[in-house]
């Protein structure tokens, strides 16, 4: 990670310590912005007693949770800074004392002037992975978490981000041919699931309402594998296409009986399993954490191939950048 | 309400005050008896500092929170008592040692037996809506607000419980003919996208997941209001149908920005709106609380009006109940 992203990472986080006391964590901001974020909430939950939250900017700043106070840190995300919600969010959390810290690959944009601290990164190809957005939240939470714990296993967690481009390519090449197949024989479909749960959770989420229904026009709907049991599976059938992400460890199980069920009764399923990934590098504690970043990266490569397959760029819109809204 | 019912939350309520200092209230269960019990999660976040968070049962499970312990409090529902993944998710928790309360129509139920306290329901036509699910809830949790707070205000919230039944009659005479208007030009839709928000939340997702999905077979998606503008709306078009809930209070104008937008570029939006259901019974400081449930008794009758215009029976499930899974 840059020498300047590690420096912010380290002023966010003394600003952090100087809090008497965290009352609760919230992640605030919208789409793949919001959705990103996701693991940070669910890893917080895992391995700490301050509560975390994730929500959508509107629904937190409408929600005024009764909670949020001069004890509390809110982390938010826009790519271009400029996105309404979340800076209005930001400014609403600082009305009430919060301490905001904005994440924002725009420099000067108004996230930045907003936020009380900003974490810059990197984006476009050839990007090192680690200074990519995903890579600088990992570097966040992980120095806080291991600061609010003083578990040094968080190093761990932290060593890992100097592999995280290594293994990024190396899922790039592993599932390139993989996601060119896939797409091809699903590039007429007009309605795509996605499942996916636990860690997974936000880069799915992000596939169905990013890649698929805003970047590609296909229609899509998330499934948490929690849930797909409880209502959804009966839209199952033989023609029905689910896109599946199996993960590592503790969801994994539930994953898989999705995958046998929509199996038995669709010839549509494809399954993106975290386990096909090495992960060799990273220390058997934070494969789990790490994986979700590598089901991105796959992610992404089937959104590169509807692109391809459908003749459908995925910088075209109908309405975002063209009307007001 | 039924004396017994209201014994019961006495009973429920009495364990929970004696918690020395809840840490957080978790609201765990699966599908519509997790959707439901949304708006608790909701209410919770908005009037007191203690954490509140709904999960799917295994999400909970698997994800084992780090401060679930004996001062937190587990409220579990399932209409049968015997769906697994809640059972387990109880008893996961009480091995932490939290308090659990389950709430359910069966009684001698599984969730009953593995419950530290139970809270039956009523259900079926011709049930005082105070006793249904929705208003056991209630019960239970403005009782709870009241003690962790100390605000007589919540008073208030039980008191509008003896006017339910009369306010759900009302939006069913009311929303009847609209229910059937609307599902008439609607039921050959393959897919229909569900948006709403805050309060509103749980019933959307529900009329999604449930009534669509799992009765009707027919696709969907839930759609927050808050995120509709950051990735889905892409996918608007002339001939693609939305149903979306127009909140009362503050999530209103989240909703009507969407509908405005919506409306201009699909000729297929329908909008149910809570500021149409007379609820004069109910105190200001309640009125948008109880608004969801009014919301869901119109959801129930496009759910009957799609049953009926389809010939698809609420009661026809393919794999549940038929199959192991």
């Amino acid at each position: 990670m840059k020498k300047e992203y590690q420096q912010e990472i380290k002023n966010a986080l003394a600003a952090a310590e100087k809090i008497d006391g965290i009352n609760h964590v919230y992640f605030v901001a919208c789409g793949g912005s919001m959705a990103f974020m996701q693991p940070a909430e669910y890893i917080f939950n895992r391995e700490c007693d301050i509560p975390a939250t994730i929500l959508p900017a509107r629904e937190f700043t409408t929600r005024n949770p009764h909670d949020l106070c001069n004890h509390s840190l809110v982390v938010s995300c826009s790519h271009s800074g400029s996105t309404p919600e979340t800076n209005e969010a930001v400014n609403f959390a600082k009305s009430k004392g919060a301490l905001t810290v904005g994440i924002t690959y725009t420099a000067g944009s108004d996230l930045e002037k907003n936020s009380d601290f900003t974490l810059h990164y990197s984006w476009g190809k050839g990007t090192d992975a680690s200074d990519l957005n995903n890579g600088v939240l990992y570097g966040f939470i992980f120095s806080l978490l291991k600061s609010i714990t003083g578990d040094n296993k968080f190093e761990k967690g932290l060593k890992a981000l100097d592999s995280l481009e290594t293994m990024a390519d190396r899922v790039r090449k592993q599932f390139g041919e993989t996601a060119k197949k896939w797409t091809s024989e699903l590039k007429r479909e007009k309605l795509i699931y996605a499942v996916g749960s636990g860690i997974n959770t936000g880069e799915t989420y992000s596939f169905s309402a990013c890649w698929l229904q805003e970047m590609q026009w296909i229609h899509s709907g998330y499934i948490n594998s929690a849930e797909y049991f409880h209502g959804p599976f009966e839209v199952t059938d033989f023609d029905v296409p689910f896109i599946i992400c199996k993960g590592l460890g503790v969801t994994r199980k539930m994953d898989q009986r999705v995958i046998d069920f929509a199996k038995k009764h669709s010839q549509k399923v494809y399954v993106i399993d975290d386990a096909d990934f090495d992960m060799h590098e990273v220390d058997d504690d934070f494969k789990e954490y790490y994986s979700q970043i590598l089901s991105g990266v796959a992610f992404r490569q089937l959104a590169e191939g509807f692109a391809y397959e459908r003749g459908h760029s995925l910088d075209v819109r109908r309405y975002m950048g063209h009307l007001d809204y």
